[in-house]
């Protein structure tokens, strides 16, 4: 086996790129060889935790396409969100806190994915079943992925698992759960410098829904008002990308991580968003309350409003 | 959540009917309901590692269909392989050694899946992860499983870890693992009492290789001549289950365990047989040097060839 490349999914977020450095020192840690790359850019709140871990990104992939034949996969399982090439490289490994679909391999390999709320409290097991020590800008990293996937432990997809390997990593990390959390979020809830277009494209995932290609980025704010004011732009880019990457729904989530709603600006077959959360679209908008995450909250209902 | 369900492949080999015990047992011994349960006949083997340990066999599923809605999956992800109604339930886990395919689910779940020799080397990791003591009939059986999915300790499946973990499990069992693998083997490789058809189809399992249902069965052998004396009657049974199912390919892998050579005979699209192996199949058989393993040294060239 040549050097293992470790990746998150394309648009990365925190959990993405500090899983694949945080997997790759552990591999290294046991004497194996391991390269931490990523499929896109990085956004502010992780480079606001890369900065103040003192830690480099990632390399970043050339077109998305892996350039080693030994994979690990971190955060992510489904193709469509992975390498564009991952159909010819061997995976030897699955991170993960996903549902799985849309993965397969040829061979045996190491999977390991838990209910949780972040790779990083996978990635803690891990260690620990390694002993291998943890270290402090390691412990930051795996800390702000925590802060990050759960909004500062208050997700509905946090765990007590999550809490407490969150409140180990703060002692080694030696920060405030909350004072550095809510530095982090604040950071990568501002809209500065961001176009319509990063907006719409902010942690965008494409998911397969009963034959349906279905397209939902998120965007946390702490004020909707300010982003909202882009709709015009926002509904534009949205047509832009459906014309373009023939999506039969795009659904852009602001989510208010002061108040745990999010607004949806949406087009396509918006009558599925409709039944999905029991709401009615109007003018390409709704509100969803106390709805916070993707994945718990998001996909599920909207998996059933296309199966049904 | 209703009490977990428990259960292994279609076709139980003995990794699958102690694997599904083991894990229940492990779920109950950390306070949790759980229920091993099989989708089919217990083998000879399989009997002889029960009555050892005096352990009492799963209770049969009518059907295959599952009757509980939460369920876990072991030795198996592959639907085609599961419960015939597992799409319409709740699996929430997996815990396995073989590649993943045909598999996804609606939600997060646990998963482990670990690159060795067979099911119980990964449960007991998660034994020592709960620290939950191994009894000795436990530790019997999970011996048995490794026994069993590795002939004794021989298959190129097997791992470092695999032989580390039989060695602790013959420990706590108080058994010599020679002595009663030997024997244990011998016993499910005896067909006194089998049928054509039992033995045509003996841990039958289907796997869809781009586009094509390929139905592979193995039969352990101490003596491949008393088997290919019914060489007539298995060739007319395989051509009987390729019209009722309609495989593509049916191949009955007889492995003579004494030398570690497996003798196939196959119908249906036999030209792929020849090109994954380079052999030429001639009345429906072929001798498929050092060749033991379904998983490793059987299905992965298969899939080239089908692929090319
Ligand atoms: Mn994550
Ligand atoms: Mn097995």
């Amino acid at each position: 086996m040549t050097k293992l490349l470790v990746f998150g999914h394309q648009s990365p977020d925190t959990d993405t790129i500090t899983s694949a450095i945080v997997y790759s020192h552990l591999k290294q840690s046991i004497g194996e060889e391991a390269e931490a790359v990523r499929l896109g850019e990085i956004n502010q709140e992780t480079q606001y935790a890369l900065d103040y871990f003192e830690v480099e990104a990632p390399r970043l992939l050339e077109d998305m396409k892996a350039d080693h034949q030994d994979v690990v996969l971190v955060d992510h399982n489904e193709f469509q969100q992975s390498a564009v090439n991952i159909k010819e490289l061997t995976i030897h490994g699955v991170i993960d806190h996903h549902r799985v679909s849309n993965f397969e391999t040829e061979g045996p390999l190491y999977m390991r994915i838990e209910p949780v709320g972040c790779t990083a409290t996978v990635l803690y097991t891990i260690y620990k079943e390694h002993q291998v020590e943890i270290p402090q800008h390691i412990a930051g990293l795996m800390l702000s992925a925590i802060i990050s996937d759960t909004l500062l432990l208050k997700s509905p997809t946090c765990t007590e698992r999550d809490i407490e390997v969150a409140n180990q990593l703060a002692k080694i990390a030696d920060v405030d759960i909350n004072t550095y959390g809510f530095e982090m979020l604040k950071k990568g809830a501002s809209i500065d410098g961001m176009s319509a277009a990063d907006i719409v494209g902010n942690d965008a995932k494409s998911f397969e829904l009963n034959g349906h290609t279905v397209r939902i980025a998120q965007i946390n704010t702490v004020d909707p008002v300010e982003i909202l004011a882009l709709k015009d732009d926002l509904l534009q880019n949205i047509d832009e990308r459906i014309e373009r990457d023939n999506y039969d729904l795009y659904m852009l989530v602001i989510t208010n991580i002061l108040d745990n709603d999010s607004i949806v600006l949406t087009k396509g077959l918006t009558d599925k968003v409709d039944a999905a959360f029991d709401v009615k679209v109007e003018d390409s908008e709704a509100l969803l309350k106390d709805v916070v995450s993707r994945k718990k909250q998001i996909v599920p209902p909207l998996t059933n409003a296309f199966n049904a």
